[in-house]
């Protein structure tokens, strides 16, 4: 199958930076803004304007001279091009707090996917409920990613049994790791599966930098 | 107060890669590795061999010449710009699902951040104690920021809440904000507040960019 996306390379800062327009502009459809030049979103963003118009060009440039970027269109281009539309389907594995809090967010929802199953492999944990699911034994993924076409597994499993769930995911078809496990996945070549890392910790290191250094300056 | 590393400026792509180096010299030290070279560095870490030592030599380089780098030292020199033994302290405001994860998780302790505080605006949550510390009123946030030096707040609230809270946090004389509310935080310019953001929503969307090309193309 072809679309008019598949037949080019974005490159991955531009990816990166995709889902930061698809919030802005969501927020300026939520104000009922429909027209916005890239100016005025530069200013909003924190990115200069020519910036903005590179990287929207990426995608056959969506502004118009003197008119600027058409919002609702804009964004409806952004939402396809990052997949939101696409139907895509997800499980979650490991219900401890941080699988607890990514079952109860809107995360998914508002990015049409679908959250079809959640897996742990604690007896006490399997069987209780959250909304409509039911966590099910840990032993079941593989045969239960496979029957449901599930397209993204969210990995909030400790470091240690990060290695043998992705042996078990290796055995899928799934197309997406969300991996919050801190460990360093390896996959099989051969394997068409995309890991995102979540590292929490970096994020706060940065943070720490910042912080430490402003003490020190002091 | 000056110190070693106050005088310069490093760049942010550098401070980013930083935990990085961070994780996998602690993983080494785990695994008894004492030195490594740029390259062995490199295919462990996926960055070129010159990366390495471009982002090393911004400390002065701590590579000898046909050694390599003392492990040990490397992670003590990265802790140490980074300010993981600089003893900093945290609390954590919002104990709803993802602040309950950040609670129970070693990402603190692990980079020598002491959390001295949990609040919330709930009568049901305020009290409740998770180990040593009992959920405290988010009214007393201020003061409490201020009795206590605190120098980082996790602000894990809901979007709408985030604009009460940082103007309540500008009266303090804190440092660094770790930013999961989604919302965008806007600080008067004299306040030197360093916000680090977390959008896990983000990260979720480059994912399902991903994937949906994945599937495109097939």
């Amino acid at each position: 199958m072809n679309n008019k996306n598949s037949e080019k390379t974005i490159s991955n800062a531009v990816i990166r930076r995709l889902p930061r327009y698809f919030r802005y502009l969501r927020e300026l459809i939520r104000n009922d803004i429909m027209r916005i030049s890239s100016r005025e979103l530069s200013e909003k963003m924190n990115i200069t304007a020519s910036q903005i118009r590179q990287d929207l060009n990426c995608f056959g440039g969506f502004g118009q001279q003197g008119y600027g970027y058409n919002v609702k269109f804009l964004y409806s281009e952004i939402s396809h091009i990052l997949g939101v539309d696409s139907g895509l389907s997800a499980v979650i594995v490991g219900i401890g707090n941080m699988g607890k809090a990514l079952v109860n967010n809107p995360l998914f929802e508002k990015r049409g996917i679908k959250v079809m199953g959640l897996f742990d492999t604690d007896p006490n944990v399997i069987g209780t409920n959250f909304g409509e699911l039911s966590v099910l034994d840990a032993k079941n993924l593989s045969s239960f990613c496979n029957e449901n076409s599930i397209d993204i597994v969210v990995l909030t499993i400790p470091k240690a049994a990060a290695k043998n769930a992705v042996d078990v995911l290796c055995e899928t078809n799934i197309r997406g790791i969300w991996n919050f496990s801190n460990a360093e996945i390896t996959l099989p070549e051969d394997k068409n599966i995309h890991v995102e890392n979540v590292h929490l910790g970096d994020s706060l290191m940065a943070l720490c930098y910042e912080v430490a250094q402003g003490k020190a300056n002091q």
